[in-house]
């Protein structure tokens, strides 16, 4: 956990006023720039010390065997790993005879910040060298959203006390040798020297460095160019080897007269397209940059910002570091999918190789829904990803004897990378949270393109899928079993509730689509049997409940398990999977994260208000939380149920994830679906969004029941809905909605319809919360992310 | 499948007419000497051609890592695989300047003959040479029962034609080159040369091999001497280097002048033991094998053999082939325990090295059975072996959060090998069947010295482990979840069935036991609560059950689950393991093998006939029987629910598992437990014995059912019961009951109390079979071992 206080709590920027080498790995994750294409972790110019050195390239992985000591059918066989490629961001110093080393002599001051709205992660550093000289050192750097295969950096050094000679050394290096993490299952498969070296070239100011891999044959180039302004002395030469290509300016400086380098860095990469072609493109790609300039480049930056926080800010009143975390989390959200363009969202986003570098279910679960409202566009991005993917789901679900398409449960390319199939494969959810993510950006864009191309087949795909998966039985009920929830607690159970409401929404959505595009549906090979297959299968959904504590079931039998000895669990056998065994934790009572409870987020209306109010206590009670993916869910039941300072306090947890490092694993990367989390926690749980189809099952009529927890004075936030901007305002007592910009739109403010109409705001008053009694975490197992009580209500926002 | 006629059918003998070198691998399982501490595959003496050639001893293993791409908490590390020894049958022939190597020049004639009554394997063979000269060659090998780590061969040359020189190598070779076998998971891990040397000898006729395993650090020891007779010619020279020790014998031969060597082979192995320790271990059992003479072995071994059969034998008139077969297992199953001591006895015995050579619960379900009434001692020693392995039974319940013991699922030292846990570590009924064995053991043969030392303990932990890994629920009902039964088609499921009945005959037998050993349960910590809560849980046992259906669940839930699809399941599709998922086949109706059934056959009381009738005729359209330790519990239960010519056609493939490779891979052993079924097809099946607790829970009150098929005419066998020899020789319509030794006794004929004393036989009549419709296996997967239809009458004992 980072304890130290690292950060200042500004509202748009995140700023560390001192440098800790204890957390140094994780304040490379939380400043990482990426715009979804290039990701540069947020390493320090003169490479060492580091952490984890990192800069990848979306989709750039090497492939591994995954062995097995007893193998089964269908298991798979080759794993992939995103690799570190080559890294464009390293400047090693020189100063008189003393390498640049913050771990030799002494750092008199440093000072990193990552600005929100700029987009720039800026340093700057005052340092005192082992021979007695101090000088001044700044970079900024950036990851462009406009220019998508560029970064850029400026970097600049100045002696302070008197003259010095330095050496700047500007590199593209490949293959940097990478620590080793041992022990946790959750970072990345370590491969070393991934990079075959292609090419190697470094003239006048530019470098060049192509490599391929090895068994995934992927060919990445990198290149660099450079802008030196410095005195008279100033000189340069251009260097290579196979890894690394080098750029050496040495200058003699006084103070007031600095050495400054621009640094444009592009990258490329291509399965399929020759060494030429690559290397072309690089070049090409440093040569705009280089046009562009560095202050285009940041201008630009600003104003590609400037119209997402236009349509994505949420401000939030009575806590400064909320304030803060939401939007570090908006921007981080931003900067993993911005320009992925057809290649998937991982799970770290490209800030850290944990998971591998995979994408789970979490991106349509938590990632997408915030961007849908936020930055459509990017959401079309990553489903056409899934799309691309659809031949790998298809053999995988031929090959687990079933129809449709198999969406793998982690993967890069499409094919299923996962080594333990109760954990895996069969989490079947993931294609139903595809599916639904396809059909809500399509409600609330209104994009019927990608409706007719792309989505209806993921939705007829994975709907074939469901029905080949589940069975009706003899009393006509479709159970689907053999499953795996949202909850990595429970394993291969019968009718989990989540899968199984999804599924259905799934089925549904796919008919409803069929029925919309006859005849794209037609050339799908769906007919009308097939639709109403269906929708048979979809009305007869099993949904398990107990009758006799008045819950449901998370799956069938799951309330008549024995209960988890929570009393008997000491806080340090957390998070559970590390110190117990899968088969007492799946036989068990005992809930990873939410499950249940995210079913009734998801599908609303198959719940009454007093069944989720009594679902909520019970599984709240057995929920651990030992995974990231939780805390934003119970925010949002909580909050829907009236625990308004539980919903608070999950927010809390959900929003200082990474901030705060609560899984210690922020090193290996930001958790971007718990980030994703502080959006979905304030606005679907505070702000109670929730979407529901029209009459015609198509129009976009968004429900609200927004309540603030007594901590907060006040949230307000942006969505796009189908072209229109729409401000949500809400108080202690009153909401004021107000349509920004677009034709009319009816909302449901707690559950009455609301006509908005442009630039004529309408105020609504807030109901009281039901008065419940405050469900019970297990002993030990509150939120932990936000004291309540002492919440720092002074610091203001900007 | 062995589809030519290589094996000629024959009573108390093996006899192969001619070499197949297409089944060279799975004759030499067949042909495989052991006594259950030293084991020699029926290896051709000259080492080549062959199919694996195989020496093992008992516990020798070697360690390797177990790799997991996604590991879990509780995983084991460590794998151990039994590994080739010292080989010591090897005679190399050189018939003047031809190596003799029967894939070249003319093999004119070759028998091999297994003889169950002298335990000595022969061969004959008549080769001439690519240089046109006809020799004669003959072998006799043992495996000395009597003498434990002893083994001989006689080997003898002589020329037919005409004079020739011949050379013969006797060697010790160890770290021989085996086949690797890809693609079945099955097969063994193989370990590239697991033998370091420490040691290597030869002079005058002595040869000797002393080597350590790397990471398991057990020291082997081969040692060998000679008896040389030849003409004046006969010359003789040792020689030895790091893996082969050698003594080479050149002779000049004309016909009617044989050479020959009788060699005297002596093994012995340590963990702890010294280099001098176990070297001369071995040269003093090898001069004590050479004072004994081949003479004194052969007929010590034929004696052994003789006190076994007259305790053993099952006479069955109507079919040669299931007499020959029944005999052929019963030796086998000798083989694999007769001389374990206080080592497990391996799935394969010393046959091959499939599995791995581990231990499985098949020892306790199918072995021990059997030789608990043929082979007492052998039983306790079984038990004994597990008794060495409760400190890491107890480390990994410990590990596992559990109580008492945990059993490994397979295993060579003790320490759980199954990398796969839902069909490993949560087949939890390994504790049962071998707390089940140890009372079973007792009760048979009356050892109470047995049973207030290891007995008592071995049914104390398990009961713990029983005790904690259930739990009572609201109505006081006690379940035991995510446990995985016998059927490894199912897994992670609730109250299974199989489980929960072993279970709860585990608990009884433990608070049982405990009461008769109140001293002796005190030092293990027993109390009487402890026993009441053992009490409590055995008397609330879950058993589910399909009130619809009118049949036993064979776990909760299992009736309701999709019914797999049999009829769209092509032939080649099975076993189905290999071609299906793990997740498909959980998640519908489809049984690997018995496991309702196995459930019906050992706790027979807990059904009513009729819901035995039901059950099996259930559960019957849904096994497949993809493994070998089926058929002869179906065999049993078809016998008693009155499918007579149906238990018969079991029986068959119980019986032909082996001498007809109907698995597909006996190259890799013997299926011991598969051999012993053939046994308990015949007894507890035709011969419908069970097993009662007399009144005061200990009197070994046998029950008798007997009923022939059509085919037989007559099946006499002999049991040892609490130092009693009682015969059962049944005819089609009257059985006679005769009590060979020992003191009166009662035992239930069809439910009829009937007292035997010695030499007063009993005739009792057989009651006329019920008669139901014959039950229907899935398409396809009728029993393959003998066509009912086509029985082979002709054949006539001897």
């Amino acid at each position: 956990m980072i304890t130290h206080p690292s950060f200042t709590v500004e509202p748009w920027c995140l700023r560390e006023t001192e440098l800790n080498l204890d957390v140094l790995a994780q304040s490379e994750s939380v400043f990482a720039l990426s715009n979804g294409h290039v990701g540069w972790r947020g390493n320090l110019e003169e490479g060492e010390p580091h952490g984890l050195p990192g800069a990848y390239l979306n989709g750039v992985h090497e492939r591994h065997p995954l062995p097995y000591a007893e193998a089964g059918y269908g298991y798979p066989e080759s794993g992939q790993t995103m690799i570190n490629v080559t890294d464009g961001k390293i400047f090693r110093l020189l100063v008189d005879d003393h390498p640049y080393d913050l771990r030799y002599g002494r750092l008199v001051a440093h000072e990193r910040v990552l600005n929100f709205r700029s987009g720039i992660l800026s340093r700057t550093a005052r340092w005192t060298s082992p021979g007695g000289r101090t000088v001044r050192i700044s970079s900024r750097r950036l990851v462009s959203f406009t220019q998508r295969s560029v970064a850029a950096v400026v970097y600049e050094v100045e002696p302070v006390d008197g003259p010095t000679t330095v050496a700047v050394q500007s590199e593209l290096v490949a293959n940097a040798q990478l620590p080793r993490f041992q022990g946790d299952p959750r970072v990345a498969a370590a491969i070393e020297s991934p990079l075959l070296t292609e090419e190697y070239f470094a003239q006048d100011t530019r470098l060049r460095l192509v490599h391929c891999t090895d068994r995934s044959a992927l060919r990445v180039a990198a290149a660099a160019d450079h802008l030196v302004k410095g005195p008279q002395t100033t000189r340069w030469t251009a260097q290579c080897e196979a890894d690394v290509s080098r750029l050496t300016v040495t200058a003699d400086l006084v103070p007031g007269q600095p050495l400054r380098l621009v640094k444009f860095v592009a990258y490329g990469w291509s399965g399929e397209r020759s060494l030429p072609a690559v290397h072309d493109q690089v070049d090409a790609a440093v040569a705009a940059a280089v046009s562009t300039g560095w202050d285009g480049l940041a201008a630009a930056q600003r104003a590609y910002l400037d119209r997402f926080w236009a349509g994505a800010d949420v401000e939030v009143e009575g806590s400064a570091r909320i304030q803060q975390a939401v939007r570090f989390a908006l921007f981080h959200v931003l900067q993993a999918a911005a320009r992925g363009e057809s290649r998937a969202i991982p799970a770290k986003g490209l800030t850290g190789t944990g998971y591998d570098g995979h994408c789970f279910w979490d991106t349509e679960s938590c990632v997408l829904p915030v961007l849908t409202f936020t930055a459509p566009e990017a959401v079309a991005s990553a489903l056409r990803a899934r799309h691309r993917m659809l031949p790998a789901a298809r053999e995988r679900a031929r090959q687990l004897g079933l129809a449709g398409a198999a969406f793998p449960w982690r993967t890069i390319d499409g094919a299923e990378c996962s080594a333990y199939w109760p954990a895996g494969t069969a989490a079947f959810h993931i294609n139903a949270a595809i599916a639904v993510a396809a059909d809500r950006y399509v409600m609330v864009t209104g994009d019927e393109d990608f409706e007719r191309g792309e989505g209806l087949e993921l939705l007829v795909e994975t709907a074939r899928l469901w029905r080949s998966l589940g069975h009706h039985d003899a009393e006509g009920v479709f159970h689907i079993d053999g499953v795996t929830g949202s909850d990595e607690y429970s394993a291969i159970t019968r009718d989990n509730l989540y899968t199984n409401l999804m599924a259905r929404q799934n089925l549904i959505s796919a008919a409803d689509a069929a029925v919309r595009h006859p005849e794209r549906a037609a050339t799908l090979g769906v007919d009308d049997e097939e639709t109403a297959a269906w929708r048979d299968a979809a009305a007869r959904m099993a949904m398990p409940y107990n009758d006799t504590l008045g819950v449901h079931e998370q799956s069938a039998g799951f309330t008549s398990l024995q209960r988890w000895d929570f009393e008997a669990t000491p806080p340090e056998n957390y998070p559970l999977l590390l110190h117990y065994p899968y088969f007492d934790l799946y036989r068990k009572q005992v809930v990873k994260q939410a499950d249940l409870v995210l079913a009734m987020m998801e599908c609303p209306d198959a719940f009454s208000d007093d069944q989720k109010a009594r679902n909520f206590a019970y599984y709240e009670a057995l929920t651990v939380r030992d995974s990231s993916l939780s805390a934003c869910f119970q925010a949002v039941l909580a909050a829907e149920t009236g625990h308004l300072r539980l919903a608070y306090a999950y927010l809390g947890e959900a929003a200082l994830m990474d901030l705060e490092d609560l899984e210690h694993n922020t090193r290996d990367g930001l958790h971007i679906a718990s980030l994703a989390g502080t959006w979905i926690a304030l606005v679907a749980g505070l702000g109670g969004l929730r979407r529901y189809g029209g009459d015609d099952g198509r129009q976009a009529l968004l429900a609200f029941a927004p309540r603030l927890p007594e901590a907060l004075s006040r949230v307000a936030f942006t969505l796009l809905v189908r072209g229109r901007r729409l401000k949500v305002d809400i108080g202690p007592s009153q909401v004021r909605y107000r349509l920004v910009e677009g034709e009319p739109l009816v909302v449901l403010h707690h559950g009455q319809p609301t006509s908005l109409t442009p630039d004529a705001p309408v105020d609504r008053p807030v109901p009281p919360a039901p008065v419940l009694p405050e469900p019970q975490q297990p002993p030990g197992r509150r939120p932990v992310g936000l004291p309540i009580e002492e919440e720092d209500l002074a610091a203001t926002p900007e």
